[in-house]
């Protein structure tokens, strides 16, 4: 809080990552300062083994990086592609357009597809560009953007990879994994990275990264220069409950406490509440009068919604309401701001970023009716529904 | 929250105690398991030792126990009154009946003064009682009854008392210490007493207690059964920074962080930004159309604020929204709900109490204006008056 003040307001983490993390992590990190080749590492090691695969949707093994998730996409196309090779690279936010300068720095030829923002790539521009440049031996694309909300058609482009020759899908989940359904196995999808920060509810500093068999296999074969980043060394230390090099002991101690944490409340359940908090969150929006930045409601993520707000920036909304509100990067920097809703955020956390961007809407000028907001948001929360899109109902059982 | 659902509400301690505990608090806890016998330890008592009396405002000692606030209470009895002794006890709640019920225990002869719920002791009737009974010896009052949110006049009884003949003014400082303004010396309050779970922002498990030099010259001559509540054992040993029997350590250690942020904050700040949610508190629920339990502004505690709402149960706020609320206690139960509004709880914590009770109001067949209630609540918020009652205004310093 501001000092001396007579108002309060506790510095409350809201944003679109880092996450709040929840107390019952907190203390299993604490209590997770082992020996990183002892026996009492290796049981949590045995213990997230099994448990952390189901959130990628993957009978195979899931890594772990002591790095955030921009090491795990670098790995991704460190450890898959030899310079020289072609990629698709969408590009539909900040966080595509990363993708296709690591892909760059490794000394890819990218076929970068800009992607308006807001939107989700066509299906059909993939398939096109794939059909005019049989060389292409990866397409690197997010399962949701961050920097937009908007959630990429995984499942088609996957499926043309497939058709394609020797084509892998690279996934980056970095806010879909442990937020909505990414089914890596069921979908197709080759190489899969995550991190801690987001969906996990973890402090950052941890990523993931998940690759197919076609993917191991070519690994093999690819020359790039990798030491730290080479996931055969990670594979390889996993098989024996460890890591390659120092595990980020505490961070993978929590990471047990998160999946216990989505054992005990089921997956669906957990991804079931991040629909419902966007549906809830959009229907507010438009009740008091905003435009939504992602309109297509088939593009839609789970993980944040972008409000079109010009002028109306976030850093104000933590001056006056202590909420760390995202707004908008780059292009998009006071054009939009972005109401977090996945991780360790409740309803109350939702309603409160979304009064607040009511209650400063009037400073930039622009008329709300923030308690039609509020109704529309809690009728939303309130209903018995399942908001969950169609095509992921039930998943995972 | 609830397995199963696709609905999240984080359970959040919102009640009239305990209050919420900050991180640092926690934080500092966990780094004081010391020897209670040690330096480290010593040296964390040294610094309590300057810093709590500036709460109770007093120049004198104030004594820690490792128990709850009763047993503080308890201690102020032990410690002051032989059996036989003359006190009148002011019942204006469910904490002021308790503290009448521990004189009777120990043999004194108790004047109760048992006030209608919702208000506060008529100054006149302590005087008339004062007079009617010269052999009263001390009385006993609550600075903040929380059952009801209502504050005595303090002040102007202590004053009473000290005009009567060898008659101590006992208060019980619960849920008004680091609350707001208790001076002590000023007032000429002799003994006051305090629990760690209110306005210290600690769990519970830790209380407090001090005497004035005539109450300390009172004690000598007390003939009560006491060993573990005998307050000279606790003066002697804190005079050498160090307990009578084992320290709660890590509950202090979380005391000495709790005081140095109500040094950095400026203990005038903590008490004005709980007069403001008190002023926004009130505002809002008229405006939503409840009435207050405290009807007269000059009783008001800024601890917490019943509001009438017949059939309106807590434990349904709790059930749906996660927010453990208070309700009322007793021959309150299912008439009061109250919001907690002291120690580490923001302006989003009060906004979301307001808002749940707004929105559990029609299943209990009560027509408010929610939207209206959290436009009055915020419209106090946002301003920059000081709603600290004139008599406070500028203590402390």
């Amino acid at each position: 809080m501001a000092k001396g003040s007579s108002c309060f307001f506790k510095q409350r983490i809201v944003a679109t990552g880092p996450t709040p993390v929840p107390d019952f992590v907190l203390t299993a990190e604490m209590s997770s300062v082992f020996y990183h080749r002892g026996p009492a590492f290796a049981a949590i090691m045995e213990s997230v083994k099994k448990s952390l695969p189901k959130v990628f949707g993957t009978s195979g093994e899931v890594l772990m990086f002591a790095g955030t998730g921009t090491l795990a996409m670098e790995g991704a196309i460190a450890n898959f592609f030899n310079a020289g090779d072609a990629v698709i690279s969408v590009n539909a936010g900040k966080f595509g357009e990363r993708w296709g300068q690591q892909a760059k720095v490794y000394g890819l030829k990218v076929h970068e597809i800009k992607v308006e923002r807001g939107h989700a790539v066509k299906v059909d521009e993939v398939a096109r560009l794939l059909e005019q440049n049989p060389d292409v031996r990866g397409v690197l694309i997010h399962a949701s953007e961050t920097s937009t909300g908007v959630r990429h058609p995984v499942k088609e482009i996957a499926a043309l990879a497939k058709n394609a020759k020797d084509c892998l899908t690279l996934v980056d989940g970095v806010t879909a994994l442990g937020v909505f359904q990414v089914p890596m196995d069921d979908w197709g999808v080759d190489v899969l990275v995550g991190g801690s920060q987001k969906g996990f509810m973890l402090p950052p500093g941890l990523s993931f990264g998940a690759a197919s068999a076609r993917a191991w296999a070519r690994t093999e074969s690819v020359k790039s220069v990798r030491y730290y980043l080479d996931w055969r060394k990670e594979r390889k230390a996993l098989a024996e409950n460890s890591g390659a090099f120092t595990s980020p002991v505490t961070l993978i101690g929590g990471l047990k406490a998160a999946l216990d944490y989505f054992e005990a409340e089921g997956l669906y359940n957990v991804y079931a509440r991040n629909w419902k908090m966007t549906a809830a969150t959009r229907a507010a929006a438009k009740a008091m009068g905003f435009e939504l930045f992602v309109k297509d409601e088939s593009s839609v993520s789970s993980a944040c919604t972008a409000i079109l707000a010009e002028g109306l920036y976030a850093g104000e909304i933590r001056k006056r309401y202590g909420l760390t509100m995202s707004g908008g990067q780059d292009e998009l920097k006071g054009k939009i701001v972005r109401v977090g809703h996945m991780g360790y955020i409740d309803a109350w956390d939702v309603a409160n970023q979304l009064q607040a961007i009511a209650r400063v809407a009037p400073h930039f000028n622009k008329k709300v009716d923030g308690a039609a907001g509020m109704e529309a948001f809690w009728k939303v929360v309130e209903s018995a529904e399942d908001f969950t899109p169609a095509e992921f109902k039930g998943w995972p059982k």
